[in-house]
């Protein structure tokens, strides 16, 4: 059965399907979405996610009449440099792409912050479509936030451009390593943790199924966290003010990140981190007392960490943090929740708070 | 006296200020557009430029209490670039700039790209204010059209950032070459010669003042060019349809530019040629004989070249113009003058009938 819902922005309103099995069916939706084939296709995908299924995608493609060009990048977060955009530009010219083609995602959330990143930038602006393939993207996917990396800071160079469609195969999660699954599972919580208590108390009670790539409860828990990025992602399309909360746990959790060398965190793990640190944050600004453990308990069921690793420096940490751009003038802007599905943007936290609590979450056990 | 039109936009509409002197009252100009004090400036300009200008603008600016930082780039085509891109985006980083800061381009055409890209770019999008020093900005710096080049083409990787204000200081136009003076009044009777047939004989009678930099003539000249791109650029935003007439002279014009090697012909100078050739095709496909002579005379009259380089080779124009961008799924897109002050965008016209032309133009006088 196939899931659909649509994020609502005017004009530039788009659906997302989610389904098992939905890759054989790509030309179909292509034809039913208007993309015309007159002007070739470009699938970006990565040495990980390209050996298993740029075959398959490019093949039903071409089946249903697409010219197909394709561009493999390496995986990792490396790929999302301005170095990179340059050489999938040069195929993108090569293939003979035009104002009328489309470009397609075809991977996690760095081909699809690069690939839309290309697709927003190519001769200004060309239509593309997020095909991906992590449980992490149902949450990158959806909201045109596009960007590639600076060697001085993350997501600095990009634009806000939404895609035509988001296209969720969930067959291709079942290969996903089983760390990677629990990392991805860390932003669908997320999405509970901010709108949606109801959901957050389902995510705790299928966690194993979760964990487990249940199929029904995968489809279930996706389409439950993609409707509620695209709830807030509809009211603030360029984050002025209330997109802001989908970065509960983002400020801490970037700059652990960073600050332990991209790589040994995953992006899922840092911001599970960076969410506890946000609930004792809450508790300590006088919010009840539950935030804390229901959320800490919530990422420990899921084999998430909820500790800073000891090694990481703590004055380290904080300067990360005062560079990351979501500190606007020099005040610093956390997430707070308020209650289990709820947060405020909070503008006035102080640094001080925020260090005793990260000092407090390196010496707990 | 300070000439002002605006670009109708909607939410995105913006003033095009032109006056001689005008840099001295920076500041007030940007305090009147509630640019806020508390976010630093980064003015980008380059090694032709900066010398001239920089040291003012900043001391303007700073007196008005703004922080300014600055990048200078080195002067010509080379700088539009994504690595000079990444540079200014560094000094951006290094100088604190975030979501409520301005970039200043302080320069001709290859700065307002530059800079204007690295708006729209950075954090997603900041503001942009144009400060253009060329004629031939008059055109670039209005309409939101900013890009920078791929090694294999020009301008294929931008966006459509509309500035927050276009701030024309005529007196910076006195310090031009007198070669740039005239190719920059080409973009100018460019906006005559596709809308315009009383300006167009205004342009031609004060060839002579124009060309020696007689300021209220300039002055009428720039407001003139400005208010025919503001008024296409205002029905036509991001180039559906109507905008494409701005490339009346340009698709010859490019490929010109390429061939040749970029700096045998200066940008002004190659659409000049460009727009001569237009004209000799309307009347092959029989629209009135008069355009042709018309059309040639005016740019005879500006000292601008009406006949293609003789060592230009045919066959390699031909190619570059059928990988020029305006060419959409295959067809060959050519924007004709159907009389002196009107054009058409042709979608059919045949490669041959330029060819025949390409080769006419090099082989006459």
């Amino acid at each position: 059965m196939i899931k659909e819902l649509t994020v609502n922005l005017g004009e530039r309103s788009y659906p997302i399907y989610i389904g098992e099995g939905l890759l054989s069916e790509i030309g179909a939706y292509f034809e039913k979405h208007g993309i015309g084939k007159g002007s070739p296709l470009l699938i970006v995908t990565d040495t990980h996610v390209g050996p298993k299924y740029l075959k398959e995608v490019a093949g039903r493609l071409e089946s249903a009449g697409y010219k197909v060009a394709a561009h493999t990048v390496d995986s990792g977060e490396k790929s999302k440099s301005l170095a990179v955009l340059e050489d999938v530009v040069a195929t993108a010219l090569e293939a003979g792409l035009d104002r009328k083609s489309t470009v397609i995602a075809l991977g996690g959330g760095v081909v699809g912050d690069l690939a839309g990143f290309v697709a927003a930038s190519y001769m200004r602006g060309i239509r593309f479509v997020q095909v991906p393939t992590t449980i992490l993207a149902h949450d990158s996917s959806v909201g045109g936030k596009v960007a590639v990396n600076h060697p001085l800071a993350k997501n600095i160079i990009g634009a806000f451009h939404q895609p035509e469609m988001v296209f969720y195969d969930t067959q291709t999660l079942q290969s996903l390593p089983d760390r990677e699954v629990r990392a991805g599972l860390s932003e669908m919580i997320k999405h509970g943790l901010i709108w949606d208590a109801e959901f957050t108390a389902w995510c705790e009670e299928n966690a194993g199924k979760l964990v487990g790539l249940d199929s029904e409860a995968l489809q279930h828990g996706l389409y439950m966290g993609c409707s509620v990025k695209a709830a807030v992602v509809s009211k603030d399309e360029r984050e002025n003010d209330l997109r802001a909360i989908l970065n509960l746990g983002h400020t801490l959790g970037h700059a652990l990140e960073a600050v332990a060398g991209y790589g040994e965190l995953l992006h899922g793990e840092a911001i599970a981190i960076g969410m506890v640190a946000a609930a004792k944050l809450a508790v300590k600004l006088g919010y009840p007392e539950h935030i804390d453990t229901v959320t800490e308990r919530i990422f420990r069921k899921f084999g998430l960490p909820v500790r800073i690793p000891a090694h990481l420096d703590t004055h380290e940490i904080m300067r990360a943090m005062m560079h990351d751009k979501k500190f606007n003038e020099g005040k610093m802007v956390y997430i707070i929740p308020t209650d289990i599905g709820k947060v405020v943007i909070d503008k006035n936290v102080s640094a001080e708070s925020v260090k005793q609590i990260v000092n407090r979450m390196k010496q707990e056990d």
